[in-house]
């Protein structure tokens, strides 16, 4: 199937705020790069490095260009870079653009649009840490920098939106008080994976999976996205953070969003996030009861692939006393007409055994045993469907069959798509994905602001009640799936954790 | 999970009728040694060969050794067959039972059932031609071989049973009126192999197929038996027959009642076949009309694999002016609630591009197109479920996922499981399942009489138009999917048959 055009994106100046930090370097300019090699970036794209630190254009480049050739190496093109990087600059600044950082920026932002014609497009990207969000939001305002007579502006926030309803609150505000929300592209990367986006296709591309999809035919949906690694260099970051706000609030919900959500009327961003926000809104609220809808935990000192790990309150930058979450366990219900009564569980955490990013549909069992008495088995082991995110991202159906022999026998079999593999293309990454669709000004990808609102708001009690409560934190040893505790909430049910 | 112990056969003689002929040699023997290495015959159980050749039982063992060593290979064991063969003879007789045959197969028998304790347990099967089956029932009935006082009697009957309604309605009268329906094993090997017996299981012990199963969600079946070869060593028995007879009237609508039967009450013989009977009851009447409902095709020369083949008439045995069909294709509608309207292609040809036996459920398309105006695409292509009962017995189900890259773009992917090769076990032959389940006294796999007459009765109108319109025969070349009428026939409604 020839792929339909897409239409081309603007010529634009980009502009990254944060631009000596380890995104730029690791992921943004790597994805940038990887777009211009595949002729997606538009004729005329100027890229402007805008950060605290000083650094020569000529310095910049170096660095990015080491970053390319160390995170995305089968990327890497000599002749490409030589054509990509002249268009490539740096400016030193303060966030709050002070000292007329966000002056010198206008002036080499009208000078770059010039140059190459990019008319007076620009996008910024706010990867600096969240304490730069609104100075830069003013800076920008102040300097006039949002306004556009002849183009478009563009605002792409990274991740984390907000620590609590209120300051997320108070970060849209501030954002809406300059630019409007189809301007403001917020982020979160799992919306760009490609099996992410795949859940709206499998689900609404294909007849043989609707009819199934609601209370009738599920008995319970779990959501899990393991992390072997501990804490790493983000400890810092990390411990004032938690599992919870981390993963929990962006991740999760996204994923049961779209897992949960009604076919929207049209497959453009207002329609899809219509939808998405619906399924928030049919969130039943936690009472943060610990045990029965929510169970955390911290990972102490334990095994992973055979090697030891220290535990949380070890790792470099952890206080010795932390009681910050590192796993959480939480059951779900969507009071709506489809879900009624189904739970979802979701659980996250770091040390876990293994990296691994699933929803499992799990099916109800068949309505009557016709086989209960030729096998000697009570009714057959449920159906599931596997939509495996990360890694080895793919399909997979648990179905029974006869097994082969005389007799009646059933056994459970699966069916397994690997998705990467047998589409023969290597899947663009996130944030090319992310970046290719702001610079067309497609925000279907990009979290709205009632979505993040709605999901901070579903957090509060759970906020709320462990502020006072931190007796109820589980530890659970490295390489483990987390506390037994996380077991029990599930299995109260009668239900088990899959293993990934 | 440990299979539950299957209650074992009695202790029992089997006597084959036709023993001299090529079933008993290529298949029935080779199947019952394997039973035997399996343990899975009785702890006694001993073997007579009737037939009108002169053979002693060392002739006669040579010869079914030869048969295993030769259709078995694999199976082959000096030292199990040692241990077998002791308990085969042959006695030599006509099958009317003049010249006093039956009187010493019955002095045979007692003998043989002292001898090995079978007590009073004995198994014909007719495996001659067809003409000698009444005689065969008769001759049993007046040598009072066809009671037992302390034991059972059982008659399996090879096909084909009858040609047409009023001939099988005779067989099953000239049965009936010397056995009774439990002790008549009427034989469709079809229904021994595994991945027929697991339609069933798919459909029954999953929950999540049978919600689709119905006119709902299913737009149309196919129901395909391509062979690849031709005419053979059996043309003159074929010619006399015709693929509707040899294929349709078994082989087809067994499949054709296994995928539309609805669930039985319990897993046992009268269950199912009552079921399986209600299938053909719903089959609206054909009116023989040629083209819409009916194509018949004959091969002329053509190609298959690059080697070129001679046409039917051209073959040894068929008269050169032969107008026996060897392809068929069919419409089928069942009146009943599940399947209302929803057309069943059934096709089944010689000289074929190959081998292939499968159904395919055509599930409909989406009721809405949400990718249409992003992929500017139609609504996406259905999803299908094809059930390979031969070869490469497995299940494969075709969907819709995102097609990685950038936008959004749809790309039918294929979830395939091989059965065979999955399970890690060699599945039974149809003959081991038969045989066993014949010994152990379960008729659930072989047809009943209503069954039997039904399809019968469906194929008399198409028989009645046939006999007196010869116009209608559509010659294909050797290495097509048959005659352009039959892609009409399934093309008229928009669709279009699969390619196996």
């Amino acid at each position: 199937m020839p792929a339909p055009p897409q239409s081309p994106p603007d010529p634009c100046v980009m502009v990254i705020f944060g631009a000596s930090g380890d995104l730029t370097f690791r992921k943004l300019v790597p994805a940038l790069f990887q777009l211009f090699r595949d002729d997606r970036l538009p004729p005329c794209f100027a890229l402007v490095g805008y950060g605290r630190q000083p650094l020569s254009d000529g310095d910049f480049r170096a660095r990015l260009r080491d970053g390319i050739t160390r995170f995305a190496p089968d990327r890497w093109s000599d002749a490409a870079w030589a054509r990509f990087s002249p268009n490539i600059h740096y400016l030193q600044g303060s966030y709050d653009g002070r000292e007329g950082g966000f002056d010198r920026l206008r002036t080499r932002l009208s000078q770059m649009q010039k140059e190459c014609g990019a008319g007076d497009n620009a996008m910024f990207y706010l990867a600096t840490p969240p304490a730069a969000y609104q100075p830069i939001i003013r800076g920008l305002a102040e300097a006039g920098l949002e306004r556009s007579v002849h183009g478009w502006r563009r605002i792409l926030v990274e991740k984390p939106f907000g620590s609590d309803l209120a300051s997320a609150q108070e970060l849209n505000r501030a954002l809406l008080a300059v630019f409007r929300e189809r301007q403001i592209f917020r982020i979160d990367h799992y919306l760009g994976k490609e099996t992410v986006q795949n859940i709206l296709m499998l689900r609404f591309a294909n007849s043989i999976f609707e009819p199934l999809w609601n209370q009738k035919y599920i008995d319970h949906v779990q959501i899990t996205a393991a992390e072997a690694i501990g804490a790493e260099d983000r400890a810092g970051y990390y411990d004032a953070t938690g599992a919870l706000r981390d993963m929990v609030q962006n991740h999760l919900l996204q994923l049961l969003m779209l897992v949960a959500m009604e076919p929207p009327v049209e497959l453009d961003a207002e329609s899809v996030r219509d939808e998405k926000a619906k399924v928030l809104r049919a969130l039943r609220p936690w009472r943060g009861e610990f045990g029965t809808e929510v169970v955390r935990g911290q990972y102490s000192a334990g095994e992973i692939a055979g090697e030891p790990v220290v535990g949380y309150r070890q790792e470099k930058g952890v206080p010795p006393d932390s009681r910050t979450e590192t796993f959480v366990a939480l059951r779900v219900f969507l009071d709506n007409w489809r879900w009624a009564e189904v739970p979802f569980f979701l659980r996250t955490g770091k040390r876990l055994p293994k990296q691994a990013t699933e929803i499992a549909i799990v099916f109800k069992r068949t309505p009557h045993s016709l086989f209960a008495k030729s096998t000697g088995q009570d009714v057959p082991p449920p159906n599931v469907l596997v939509l495996r995110i990360q890694p080895n991202e793919g399909i997979a159906l648990r179905f029974e069959v006869k097994a082969p022999g005389p007799g009646v026998h059933l056994q459970p079999v699966v069916m397994d798509f690997p998705y990467d593999s047998s589409l023969g293309r290597h899947a663009p990454t996130a944030y090319e994905t992310l970046l290719l669709d702001a610079l067309r000004g497609d925000g279907t990808l990009f979290t709205r602001r009632d979505e993040v609102e709605y999901a901070w708001r579903a957090l509060e009690p759970l906020l709320a009640v462990w502020s006072h409560d931190a007796s109820t934190l589980h530890l659970y040893a490295a390489g483990t799936w987390g506390p037994p505790a996380a077991d029990r909430l599930i299995g109260a049910s009668g239900r088990a954790w899959r293993c990934p």
